[in-house]
């Protein structure tokens, strides 16, 4: 099946890009970039030359829209919306990997992006995560991939949240993400020298865009309000994303059933693994890989229980987990072109 | 005055050599190493040379009482203790840097540790936070200088469980810490290839040793029973680091309400720094340092209190609050031979 | 194809997995490790549960034997000879990546590695560079996969040498190379702490046991006497290599002269990029794939020839290089398993 | 003594700034920065909260002349020269971090940054390496600190050019920098994600700005033609320079005998560190501080003469070195405010 990946020159688009390269049923039709347009894709990034001779063009939906039936969009958000709009009117199926289409409510999206360009497909969009919404991925013409941090959170959350094991109104997430998440933006405060041997939290207080996302997933799977404090950090990595939630069990319970409890849910998925008792997610073991690890520790000094996990944010929690919703949506193996260890050392 | 650097050969020891060079009072005249007994300093540790031309000597505290009234000890736990034992009791004084005198309780203790091997002064030995127990050290013959985590977290949370703001049967620490902080070990699990780009989460659960000294402590500043859930981490850098600390207030309070919490608390300290609003603690803007930088918010979604800190695990957190010790047991300016800027980039 | 790989559990065994898990046509039958025998692969490297979850058992050439007809030997220098032998006498095929057949002369060997284990092989060993020995490799029972370094001086250095166009008693060649080179070796001078944000020159003035093995290469293309001076370094960073070499011409030529002979040497090759003017061969566009970039310059200020060359140590430059022979030995497409684009970010 | 710091926002600025904190015969009385004038440094450098409290101001030269009879200026190549003409003229001593008087020859200045804007000074102007040009240095109104990479590669060099032991007209430098080198400049390619787990050569075949100034200053060493070729690096680090250096010998000579010629030169200096047979200079060793490592060795394969070196580029390849000169010029002891250990871990 041809595709095209539309927003192909930032990070998300690349490792899209490097993931379709290796997957056995896809081939690229086209890759698009305003900034780009006409370059080579091995002139801007010389990993690709020998591989991937093709040249960025500018974006134009219909052009796309003739040449195949399936895209994915890694546009900025709010630029996103329009184009996926064309796409969607065209026929074409799409996975969006902006934030344009992970919201359910206009309103909460205008609060935190703006208005929303596209509104009437809010209500057709499928959230992306295969584990919580196979079925309706599998019949979606569009598919919003979820942000990295709600994929690293809900995973380890939504057995507890759906069981209604835990309160949902208190929801406390640590998360340390390496510096890709925040895209190929030249900005002083991703250089090297400042990056490197620092780590620092940011956005805290309830900032974080991604805050609403997560609460509007867990109140879907604890049917009923939940509030979400998170904290994100900056880590002098490049990849990964390490997670950890702090959550009051309304009953108490032992770390073996909290482990149960996960293995129940994940026990036969593919890309979620849950770690043998005594050990912790590690980026190193999921980095470059569609793998989200995670585990369940019920703290002993305060009862608190305490879920971990780790993915690589451009994979499992972007690139990967798009063509991971577009095997579902074409009926295909779910695991086709994904089955990648990560790369250690 | 002459003072001997006993265990001189680890992380934590250089460090202190690093720190006490350039201390204006104060020459080394003895530093120790069963190890490296009889090697230069220079000939272990390039940086040294030309610096310091001494030769590490075995561990001899009778030798050394005779030759210097004050030491600092670097040694492991357990082995700390009876070597510090016949330094105090030639009448030397003593700052230690292992865990084996920051417990009161002999019991805590052997619980953690084994059975200490000097309990009779448990009670003699002070903890040697400056901002919390300045007088005590001030009079104080040997100080136990905190481990780096509980320094990270007791300053941001003192004035809170002080004044009762908060509840100190739940006090949720995620840490992040430099890989420094695990010592000159060489074990698989600290090599480059293995921690750079990664992250993880280490001793979950309650089975990190610095629980023990983080609850006693909270209990002193509380009045009443306090409970920890820390969940550690290992960061893809060599110094540093940083907390968040998630706590429940006991009234609703705002943000700015918090922030003057701190400053009442630090506004006149030379070593911590209550950042402004907006701001959050960084490794980059206290490493090499003896700063902890502090910050307070109140998450808008969940109410809950958040503290962050930043700091140098081998400065603030271990040899620089040593020295800011020994300042106060003379009698000196707390600060001197600590002025010293962060190296940015 | 089922094969084995005998030695396993270091960093270069485990690449070889991880290539191995994604090739088409090969089937790991057997993984072997002296010291890890009977444990689970992904207890010991997590990335690889849920991906293979086979256990290493212990050495047995005869069990191998019986199992497979095509075997990877990843074991030290030394170890490895006296297990190839038995491999070969009972007919399996074998690529290995020890330094053990690399040399043609069993003195040049003693001299540098010992006494050699398994001389009788030296003459049937083909080095395994297959842009430089593809017939010979097609043919053998036994390929020698070069080290890294080697390959990384050699396939820039080839095509000049070959046509005489340089003076070979005088190559000059500075390398610098990720850690995981060292292997998974416990040491302090590997860990993060000492090798982060620092790098330094080793075993120079002619000491680096890779100088006997590409100076026996360079005679063969030069067809006359080579001698190399050869200063390694040790990156901050886990994998690549990027090397410079300085050459004396022996006729002036102009860097677009110098390029041409680069490009008709290479290309027609699917792993050798001779990149375009302007451009320096980086770690990032060939990390985690098979490719070796390469360029020339002559330089303005003194005419001397500067050949540039970035290649994975551990792919081009040790597992991926042996999949390349191991699909040549096969007579399968050169590239099978090896179409994969370098990870950046 | 009270000094400015004119362009005191960039990396090289405020390394000074770090150094001049702790000098203890220097005041900062002015720090300037067009783009932050009116900024506290503590806003943008939180580093600096309670330590330096003082704002940036825009650059008037008038108004520094009027205030201050020394100045440092770390202002780009072509925007010191008039600045520096200014305070030289108002009776200002100056000591300029910019490449603007580093040259003698306004030619090839114009030939490699443009048409000089204050040629008259070239002729007044000190190069400064204290170790090359100690008496000059003392005597001067006007030094120019040389840039990183000369300095790292004429010190090991100086004395076998003066001693007429190696052919001038072919040396061969290949050198590795820390990322800091390029200043705080919010390029792509300077970004954590692109330089991390990287490295690779720039500005090869003679197109560094360095090089001219080092085939200057060699000739004048030299006494005879002399020429460079440079082959610059990027490493994944933030601090630190190490060179290699590839010699012709006039007549054959040992590793002692190398070495000696370094110790001779070298054996007395307060700042250059010879080191011992087997050892090798590392950025370890000598990052945070002043010192520059140096060694020399005869490759045996070659008969090649190798000199390696290692500096701080931020320290004694710029801020730490122009402290130096103007302890010089102010004949206070050289090393004032200077004896700082690096810092390892």
């Amino acid at each position: 099946m041809r595709v095209a990946v539309v927003g192909a020159s930032g990070y998300t688009g690349l490792e899209l890009l490097r993931l379709l390269v290796r997957h056995p049923e896809l081939e690229i039709e086209a890759l698009t970039s305003e900034r780009q347009a006409g370059t080579l894709l091995g002139d801007v990034y010389p990993a690709f030359r020998g591989v991937l001779d093709q040249r960025f063009e500018a974006v134009d939906a219909k052009s796309i829209a003739e040449r195949v039936e399936f895209a994915f969009a890694a546009l900025p958000h709010a630029a996103s919306a329009p184009v996926v709009r064309e796409l969607i009117q065209a026929g074409v199926s799409v996975v969006d990997l902006s934030a344009d289409f992970r919201l359910r409510s206009a309103e909460t999206y205008a609060e935190w992006y703006g208005e929303h360009r596209a509104p009437e497909l809010l209500g057709k969009s499928v959230y992306g995560i295969p584990e919580l919404h196979r079925a309706a991925i599998r019949d979606a013409q569009l598919v919003a991939a979820p942000g990295c941090y709600p994929t690293s959170a809900l995973l380890p959350l939504a057995p507890f949240l759906r069981r209604g094991l835990v309160e949902p109104r208190s929801i406390l997430i640590d998360s340390k993400s390496g510096v890709s998440g925040a895209g190929r933006k030249a900005e002083e405060a991703y250089l090297f020298a400042e990056v490197g041997e620092s780590c620092r939290a940011y956005n805290v207080g309830g900032g974080h865009r991604h805050v609403p996302e997560m609460e509007e997933q867990a109140e879907l799977l604890a049917g009923s309000e939940a509030r979400v404090a998170f904290v994100p950090h900056l880590l002098p990595a490049t990849r990964g994303i390490v997670t950890s939630i702090f959550l009051q069990p309304r009953e108490p319970l032992t770390s073996a059933e909290a482990r149960a409890v996960l293995e129940a849910a994940y026990g036969d998925e593919p890309f979620v693994r849950v770690l043998p008792e005594g050990e912790t997610p590690s980026i190193a073991a999921v980095r470059g890989s569609n793998f989200c690890d995670v585990t369940a520790v019920v703290d002993r000094r305060t009862g608190a229980l305490l879920l971990l996990s780790a993915l690589d944010n451009l994979v499992k929690g972007a690139g990967g987990q798009g063509v991971q919703c577009c095997n579902l949506m074409q009926g295909w193996d779910e695991s086709l072109g994904l089955r990648e260890v990560s790369f250690l050392p």
